[in-house]
């Protein structure tokens, strides 16, 4: 699951808070990954723009600087959330969409884990493996004029390759927990041909030659789209890895979050062969950017997700076990988690215990 | 919301049970209509036959009489539930989804309602009004070798005239609630020409020509899927009448049966402009199938709620007032329940009461 360690002297570090809040959380990550110190290399940062604010004052979402920054100059990011136009805006486009695809960031890792007793119920500690590139997130839409009204289309899109490598990726992470277990999410009972390779490829790859019997523990369930949602709410200890096609597991980490008290507890990383970039799955949230209120505890896991990947184990383990002190002690915590602490107030509290 | 009422001197209904429990809970709303006696008419039942274990025995999943019987000689039906084969096979394809075409039952009404206390935690009170004929279930899919693998392609498809439609059901719904709000649920922040047609679609309703104001006072919402789902969860409450295409709208209503405590609760109608069909949420549960457990309310709510949209309020709110009261006792419970009464007891304690 890790990205192979060349010693690195120096690790180059972008960051992209982009709408909302993400410009209060990120920063907060970096502070956060400043305060890891001597178990990962120094660390250098790059600034960068992106979002639907920075559309509406210059027509770009994502500046093409923004791309070949990272590409070229960065190891890792760091990218915080974006707002959604809450009408179509021509020539508007997501920015973490386009980046997942151009920096082919296959995999949205999306590890869900209660800490102590969970408030929202029984504990939960899954992951959500969401393929990251394609399904309907491909963006290939049409809308033609008929008789009865315009008529739109949209295409999804599954594919053997990617399939297979989402399905490796879950193996690979199942193989480090100690459940040992995949549950292919889809919906083939209707998706019969899409959901079906998706299915069918992801159930080959143990037998893969490539992969050498290295995940013959590995249990291997599914569950239906539907019903996968059900249960997760019912019964979230079935459940070790989960791997989706995209859209599925936009929704089944959404769904996962709320078992676990709330959005702004929960990473993620968007992986690919040659980059990752770690990610908080709650998004620009209007309704309190700019109060100094967000949770930054999702972005700070976020930086420690992208760090473990990077094969920094032990950094990312020290501002985890931070974090998760903080979360049990529950005294210094944002309002979405019942407390009445601010934003700096918790990275404070989260910087005493790196 | 209900089909013109001419006075008939008979109500014809077919019984397809289909598979697994679909055979144990069909026979036991059959038996709640007929306890209803003198508030509806005289009632004339059809047997008929689909699902994957007729296919499995004659190679046909849904004959042709059964649609016949169903268009020519019902007014209205009761499914049960289809079992999903473990792979693909060749040839088997799913009935519900194609009677909901074939009969063009464009709108799946999905209402969600605690009883008393409820178990699953804040009372939930919301209607899920899902689009039942197009989005991926038009099951245009096809696939292609490449030379990285094979490659799928599914269709989404989202009309004008069908959001439209579904949109009016929607409204007319929530015309007859008491907090009159329905909401949109979409994800246009990537699928901007499909769902924003849709979205953009069900906005215009209450403008329309023929529509003449009567939705005016009927709050309009939206939210995305992914966060709908996390708010749902977190806050049953914001919720009213939800509108939604297909997939989401399978997705959300699972999710919504989850919160008051079984799918076995939860009740459906496919309704289209001529014709109604009764239809429990929850699927065939092979698991235990033939114990005699299966919880038959959801099955029995359905027929309530077939009555009520063929314009029979009083036999439907008689069934449904039933129900409610075995289900606050609480003495007398399927296992799904915490009970651990058998079908046939559940159903004696329900006709009793009728
Ligand atoms: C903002 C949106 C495009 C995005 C997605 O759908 O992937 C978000 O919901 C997420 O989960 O990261
Ligand atoms: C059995 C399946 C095809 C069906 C659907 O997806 O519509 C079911 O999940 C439902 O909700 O009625």
């Amino acid at each position: 699951r890790s990205m192979a360690t060349t010693a690195r002297r120096s690790l180059r570090i972008g960051l992209v808070p982009a709408d909302g809040i993400g410009r209060e959380v990120i920063p907060a990550a970096k502070k956060a990954l400043e305060a890891v110190g001597s178990d990962i290399p120094k660390l250098e940062f790059h600034d960068l723009l992106a979002g639907f604010e920075l559309f509406t004052r210059t027509g770009t979402a994502l500046p093409d600087e923004t791309i070949r920054i990272l590409r070229e100059e960065s190891d890792c990011a760091l990218f915080g959330a974006v707002s959604s136009p809450s009408r179509k805006v021509a020539g508007y486009s997501s920015p973490i969409v386009a980046l997942r695809k151009e920096l082919d960031l296959y995999a949205n890792i999306r590890p869900v884990k209660s800490v102590g007793a969970n408030p929202g119920g029984k504990p939960v500690d899954l992951v959500v493996v969401r393929e990251n590139t394609e399904c309907l997130y491909v963006k290939q839409e049409t809308i033609v004029p008929s008789e009865t009204g315009r008529e739109a289309r949209a295409t999804r899109l599954i594919t053997e390759r990617a399939s297979r490598r989402i399905g490796k990726m879950a193996f690979e992470i199942a193989l480090q927990r100690a459940r040992k277990q995949v549950t292919i999410i889809h919906k083939s009972n209707v998706l019969s041909v899409t959901d079906g390779l998706f299915r069918e490829t992801i159930r080959a790859v143990p037998r893969l030659p490539e992969v050498g019997g290295k995940y013959d523990n590995v249990r291997l369930e599914e569950q239906i789209v539907d019903s996968a949602v059900y249960r997760l709410f019912r019964e979230p200890e079935i459940y070790d890895v989960m791997v989706a096609p995209n859209l599925y597991g936009d929704i089944l980490s959404d769904a996962a979050a709320a078992l676990v008290g709330s959005l702004g507890l929960v990473p993620s990383i968007n992986a690919g062969e040659h980059f990752v970039m770690g990610e908080p799955v709650h998004g620009s949230a209007p309704d309190i950017e700019g109060k100094g209120i967000a949770n930054p505890l999702a972005a700070i896991r976020s930086a420690a997700l992208m760090l473990r990947h990077l094969g920094y184990q032990k950094g990312g383990d020290r501002i985890d076990a931070a974090v998760n002190q903080v979360i049990e002690e529950g005294e210094v915590l944002t309002p979405d988690l019942g407390g009445r602490s601010s934003t700096d107030e918790v990275v404070e509290a989260v910087l005493k215990k790196i």
